[in-house]
C-alpha cells in the first residue's frame, strides 16, 4: 500500500485521511498542527499515523496539502524541499494562480500537480469529516509543466479511488475565474443575503435557507479563498450584478417576455449542470 | 369533519389536499381546471371528491384558493360572492397586497383569511405534492379587518393541524416587502447565478447547486409572483446589491478585519434564523 501523508485535518483533509484510509486505498499519516486534533482523527479511525510535525511528509510517496490556502503557501518550500524524489507533491486549496506560482519557485524532486476538489459543505473540521464527501464531486487537477504522466496517472487513480471525477484543467488563472463564479461570488451573495432584518427571518422558507446555507461555513476559510483570488471574484461579481440588474430592469419595465426568456435560459443552464437535478 | 374546497391542485393545493386528507382533518373536495388533474388527484388518494365547477367551493366550511396568484386574482369575486355565509375563504398566494385588496373588493358572506405558507420546492404541480410539506414552516396569515375572532381560529387550527407555524401579521404590503427580501429577490439571484457559461457550470459543487436551487421552479409561477411583487422586489433588490457592493468594496481594499466582521454577522443572523442551523 502506497503511503500517502496528509497535512492538515479540516472537514477535506480529514474526509481525505477517512476515504483513503476506510476504502484501503492508502496507508494515511495524518499532520497537523494541534496534538489534540492528531489524537482525535487517531482515536476516530480515519488515519494509521499521526503527528504534528512536517516531517512525517518527507517519507511519504503521496504528500497531501489541505491546510487553508494562506497556511499552505507558507507550507509549500518547506514541504516541497524535503520531500522524496520521485514522491508526488498535490495540494487541495480553493484557489490555485497563487499556490501554482508558489509550486514553480519551490526546489523539488516530487512531481507536482495542484489540486481542487469542489466538495465539502459549511461543517468545519473534523465534526464535517465524512468518508463519501467527495463522492460524484469533480476535482481539478493542474499538473505542473514537466509533471511526468505516471505521476499524473497516479494521482487521477487516488481522486477515482475516492469516488470523485477528474477534470484536468491546464491554466490556474482560468480555474480561479471558474470558481470566483460558480462558488466565491455564490458565497458573497448568501452573506449579502442573511443579513436581514430579524423580522423578516421569522419568515424564512426552503429557498433562503438553501440560498444561505453556505454562510454558515468558517469564516476563516471563506476569508482564505476570497483574499487569495481578489481580482476573479471581482470580475465574477461584476459578471454577476449585470445579469440581476438585467432581471430587475426587465421586471421594472413589466416586461414579461423578456423576463420569461431570461428565466427559461436560467433554467435550463442549471437543470443540465453535472451532478443531476435538484 | 369539516369540508374543505381546494381549488387547484399545484404543489401547494395539492399538499395541502394530502396533508388534510391523510391526517383526517376534513373532508377535500379538490377542484381543478383540467379532469385529468382530477382524475389523478383522485388516483393518489389526496381528496374525497374532485370536480372542476367552482360551484363545488359554495358547499364548503372552507374555501383555500391555491391557484397562481393572477388566476386567483380573477376567481375572487366569483368564489367570494358564492361563498356560503359562515365559512371560512382563504388563499395560499405568495403576494398579498394585491390579493388583499381583491378580498376587500369582492362581496361575500364569508369570514376571510389571507394566507401563505412559506413552503415549497422546485417540483411543480401534483409530482411535487407531499402531506409533509408544510411542517415546521411558517404560514403568514392576515384576518380582513372584521373576521371573527372564531374563523381565526378554525383557520389556526387547520394549519397547525398540518404541521406548520401560524405567524400573524396584519400589513399585507410588509408581508410583500419581507417576502421580496427572504424568497423573491433570492430566486432572482439563483436565475443570474444559473446563467453561467457551460465551461464554468463543469466545476460545480454543492453551494452552486444550492444556491441556484430555485432557478429549477416552474417559470410561470415564479413570473406569477413576481409581477404582483414589482415594487418590493425592487426595493428589496436594492438592499441587497447595497450590502453586496460593500463586501466588494471591502475586498477590493484587502480590508481582512472589515471583512471577517461582516461576515460574522451574516453568519450570526443565519444561524439565527427559524428553522435551526443547515
Amino acid at each position: 500500500m502506497i503511503r500517502v501523508a496528509v497535512v492538515g485535518l479540516g472537514q477535506i483533509g480529514g474526509s481525505l485521511a477517512a476515504a483513503l484510509t476506510r476504502r484501503r486505498l492508502a496507508r494515511v499519516v495524518g499532520v497537523t498542527r494541534r496534538a489534540e486534533t492528531a489524537r482525535r482523527a487517531r482515536r476516530m479511525g480515519i488515519l494509521a499515523e499521526a503527528g504534528t510535525a512536517l516531517e512525517a511528509a518527507a517519507a511519504a510517496d503521496v504528500t497531501v496539502l489541505a491546510t487553508p490556502v494562506r497556511t499552505l503557501l507558507r507550507q509549500i518550500p518547506g514541504v516541497a524541499s524535503r520531500a522524496r524524489p520521485g514522491s508526488l507533491l498535490t495540494d487541495v486549496g480553493s484557489t490555485k494562480a497563487e499556490v501554482c506560482a508558489a509550486f514553480r519557485r519551490a526546489r523539488t524532486e516530487a512531481s507536482v500537480v495542484a489540486g481542487h476538489p469542489m466538495a465539502g459543505n459549511e461543517r468545519a473540521g473534523l465534526d464535517g469529516c465524512d468518508p463519501d464527501l467527495f463522492e460524484g464531486r469533480p476535482w481539478v487537477l493542474i499538473a505542473a509543466p514537466r509533471t511526468p504522466r505516471a505521476a499524473r496517472d497516479r494521482l487521477e487513480r487516488l481522486v477515482r479511488g475516492v469516488g470523485s471525477r477528474p477534470v484536468w484543467m491546464s491554466d490556474p488563472i482560468e480555474h480561479d475565474l471558474r470558481v470566483a463564479r460558480i462558488s466565491h461570488v455564490p458565497y458573497l451573495l448568501a452573506y449579502a443575503l442573511a443579513r436581514q432584518p430579524r423580522d423578516t427571518l421569522r419568515v424564512c422558507g426552503n429557498s433562503f435557507r438553501d440560498a444561505t446555507r453556505v454562510a454558515l461555513s468558517d469564516v476563516e476559510m471563506v476569508l482564505d479563498f476570497l483574499l487569495t483570488n481578489r481580482g476573479p471574484v471581482r470580475r465574477a461579481a461584476l459578471e454577476m450584478r449585470g445579469r440581476f440588474d438585467e432581471l430587475l430592469r426587465l421586471l421594472a419595465r413589466g416586461d414579461e417576455r423578456g423576463l420569461r426568456a431570461r428565466l427559461r435560459e436560467a433554467r435550463s443552464r442549471r437543470a443540465g449542470a453535472p451532478g443531476g437535478p435538484g
